[in-house]
């Protein structure tokens, strides 16, 4: 486990070239820094890796500037954090064992996707050096058509009461649902479209914000 | 650059798991070796990340029963080749920069793909810390449908004439064409389908062998 703070978890912004509709990426993370995201996952399947490289480094560089610490977090190409000097890598199922990540970035902030009991028992039963599990989809979404089906508020509930690992919510998250998603025991939420989709990234990332400092006994278990 | 010896680079098999038609890859890459080549690179772009790690390192447990030593290089992901003890990457144009790979393997073999004088310039302004250069398309190949326009056999030798980094020649080369190659100045030779699309990879890659074995004198320059 990392020495980073589990506040930093609070309010994850994935984030995809792609997917930024209205601004360039960088404008659109600017803004939501501005409106209060506490971390950010750089998440490209299929930009060159070149350019992937490039963008996670200017990412570094303009959180470099913003006076709270806000982590950057590389989805599954731990060379990708190596190279840009990130502070964790998120990884799916799919992806590179936690175990061999933790050998080359013993400090870092390491997630886990999971999307099923099972996979919380695979966790706990490898005693998985982990910071945080990644758990979705909670609602449906349209941003990853491949995601498994919604595991809704009972499922997280469900997997709340089966681990003490820190659990950031994803899937369909947005400002409406916010608060009974953390109810259901996320001590996290992830955001993709719901902030990088949005015509005001700021705002929107504000409203998150608002919800997650509004829901105090929930935040932390 | 490594302590490899610039043997090892003579018979590159470049592989791919779509690729191999009539047998597993493990056993186009056992008889492969068996047929004499001296080096192995596995390409993956589709492949989830961790059959890909899971494929490199049953892979470099194939290799550690071989009594001569084959270097198993990873094309572009330095993660993957970290995680299953790699002796090389191989980089593309786009990949990930040369010099952030060196500073995480320093002793590993590292290759830099180029195709045109301009790279070859831009290599040696930049003085790239590199074992060899991949040097093609040489000829068409139905294998990579992005390729480059083939540079020929006067392309290789125009590029021979500018560097003294060794060459290893990519690009439709078969046990017809390869004394040719080597002539225009190839220190070694990578193939994809002449082996992994062969009904008889064993074969085929004596073939090559012999190619390179009774082509001495452009061997290595």
């Amino acid at each position: 486990v990392s020495d980073y703070n589990r506040e930093m978890l609070a309010l994850h912004l994935i984030t995809n070239t792609a997917l930024c509709l209205h601004h360039p990426l960088l404008d659109v993370v600017q803004a939501a820094v501005n409106g209060g995201i506490s971390c950010i996952q750089l998440r490209e399947k299929t930009l060159p890796t070149r350019e992937f490289v490039a963008l996670a480094r200017e990412l570094k560089k303009l959180l470099a500037t913003i006076p709270r610490q806000i982590p950057l977090i590389i989805n599954d190409r731990f060379d990708v954090a190596l190279a840009c000097g990130a502070d964790g890598v998120h990884v799916g199922q799919e992806d590179i064992p936690v175990e061999i990540i933790r050998r080359w970035l013993p400090g870092a902030i390491v997630g886990l996707s999971v999307s099923s009991v099972a996979d919380i028992k695979s966790v706990e039963a490898n005693q998985l050096d982990i910071d945080y599990l990644g758990v979705g989809p909670v609602f449906s979404t349209p941003t990853k058509l491949d995601a498994a089906h919604p595991i809704g508020l009972d499922g997280l509930a469900l997997i709340r009461s089966i681990t003490r690992l820190p659990l950031v919510a994803i899937g369909g998250i947005n400002s409406q649902n916010a608060a009974e998603v953390l109810a259901a025991g996320a001590n996290g939420l992830a955001v993709v479209s719901a902030i990088c989709a949005a015509r005001d990234p700021e705002e929107s990332a504000r409203r998150l914000s608002t919800v997650i400092q509004t829901t105090v006994p929930h935040k932390f278990r």
